[in-house]
């Protein structure tokens, strides 16, 4: 099927200014911009453990496979540029699913103006499959790396945690146009966005910088889906709890030294709300204060891969 | 799994000029040289379809994964910079497979001098799965394409043709360096790696070139392999039917106009024969010349994905 894909993608990918050679050759051709870095982000999600199948339209699944890798460059402060999808199809209907997934993905491509180049399409006996790869823009400040929070900075996350999985995992904005323009606009330290988990993704940026980092529980944004996840299952697990350990909220944890943390949350310069949840600390780990400022230490929860 | 398999890969993974951040944070970031174009390619490769994994060792379904990309780089006659590795593995033994598998590619990196900045790493309950994603300088005479053969355009190929599934398509060197020399030196107007087929891949570049093409038989190199795997099967398939027809040769088909051509076959300046084996003609399709000059139309054989 792969010849029948090719010609329809070829006339269904839009042109584009940064791609001068799309799919149908041994390579796509690219013209990148002259000496900024580049940044460079796959991920690979599969039937069954990212996704079912059976139970989702493809176009969420491809809208996620691209989203996801957005995601990324958010977390590098970086600008996408282009990208390339490898497929790998079960045999029966793989060209519908094909075009399902890159009906999916296309529109949030040119959402964000992003090339998409092409890539490689495979069928096979098995689940489904969808590698993508973006590259980026790096922000002439350079990447924002997880390494670089210091003791003292202040704990910022964009938006509200937990409960994803009732649909938002797949239905996520990812922050791209926040990144960079608090990246321009404020002094980062430090930044990662949380696939895994607040409290794992907080507890890599803390691991990678040196240092630890301390949560204050009662300042944790809980999402509505958080709570509507805690009500449905009533299994004991608390709202605060999705929140810290669900993980695929793909919003974005920060480190700002505390004069411009505050300076970012008396601005409120987004359209989703900025929230101060801690700070970190000198001595490594991940610690909570409850509200009688009782510290804790905890484990990190979430995926772990 | 995936932290223990990133420690290991940062100790693991030499230092490139290129790589500015490697494995361990969102997205790694290279420094890509000034206004050259870019050459993106990614193919997949999975259990079953591509290599058989109870029957190999991982270290070649590492060399194969990263292999088959730079022969795409080379059909573009492209310099290999950088690339990112997604895996997807089977859970049983994750951590000591991916090991083997980098251990099977990285020897092949460094002998290319590309920088590899890590990527996602995934298990699941199903078979392995490896895409492959890279990154190459386009030459300054632009990209190698598989449009631009003219009527009267000589057919060059590299090396010989056949029976690769005795082991070659494993342990296959990738024409790098010798489609960077013959694009450097001649005047080529277009090229394609053979994985589909000889004949499959020729009829690629006269498709896309709007033009047929026409094969000398008596002139197609035949491997040795071809022969042993016609020798062995003994079904009436002939050595050629095997050059012409198995795929996963990843040699070059190179068009040059015929002064051009003859200079080269003349000169042989590769350590790798360089062989005419028909031309390229106004009629479209793909036809043959046996010893008697009579022309077959023939159907192009070989791997339809």
């Amino acid at each position: 099927m792969e010849s029948d894909f090719i010609a329809w993608l070829r006339k269904r990918l839009p042109s584009h200014p940064l791609l001068r050679l799309g799919p149908g050759d041994d390579a796509a051709v690219l013209r990148l911009a002259g000496d900024a870095e580049c940044a460079v982000t796959v991920d690979l999600l599969s039937d069954g453990v990212d996704f079912e199948l059976s139970k989702v339209d493809p176009r969420r699944v491809g809208r996620k496979a691209l989203a996801v890798n957005l995601s990324d460059l958010a977390a590098m402060a970086s600008k996408p540029l282009a990208g390339v999808v490898a497929l790998l199809l079960p045999r029966q209907g793989a060209m519908e699913l094909a075009v399902e997934l890159y009906e999916g993905l296309l529109p949030l491509a040119e959402r964000y103006d992003l090339a998409i180049a092409g890539g490689d399409t495979n069928t096979w006996p098995g689940p489904l499959v969808v590698s993508v790869t973006l590259l980026g823009q790096v922000a002439a400040k350079g990447p924002l790396r997880r390494a670089g929070a210091r003791a003292g900075d202040r704990i910022l996350v964009t938006g509200s945690f937990g409960g994803s999985i009732l649909g938002r995992h797949f239905d996520f904005e990812p922050r791209v146009q926040e990144a960079m323009l608090l990246n321009e606009r404020y002094e980062l330290h430090a930044g990662i966005d949380v696939s895994d988990g607040l409290s794992r993704d907080l507890a890599h940026i803390a691991d990678e910088s040196g240092c630890g980092a301390v949560i204050r529980l009662a300042d944790v944004p809980i999402s509505d889906d958080a709570r509507r996840l805690a009500a449905e299952r009533a299994d004991g697990v608390l709202p605060l709890d999705h929140a810290l350990g669900d993980g695929e909220d793909f919003e974005l944890i920060l480190a700002a030294p505390p004069e411009e943390a505050a300076r970012m949350i008396r601005e409120q310069p987004l359209d989703v709300p900025l929230t101060d949840i801690g700070e970190f600390v000198d001595e490594p780990g991940l610690w909570s204060l409850n509200e009688s400022e009782r510290k804790n230490k905890i484990v990190p929860r979430g995926w772990e891969h």
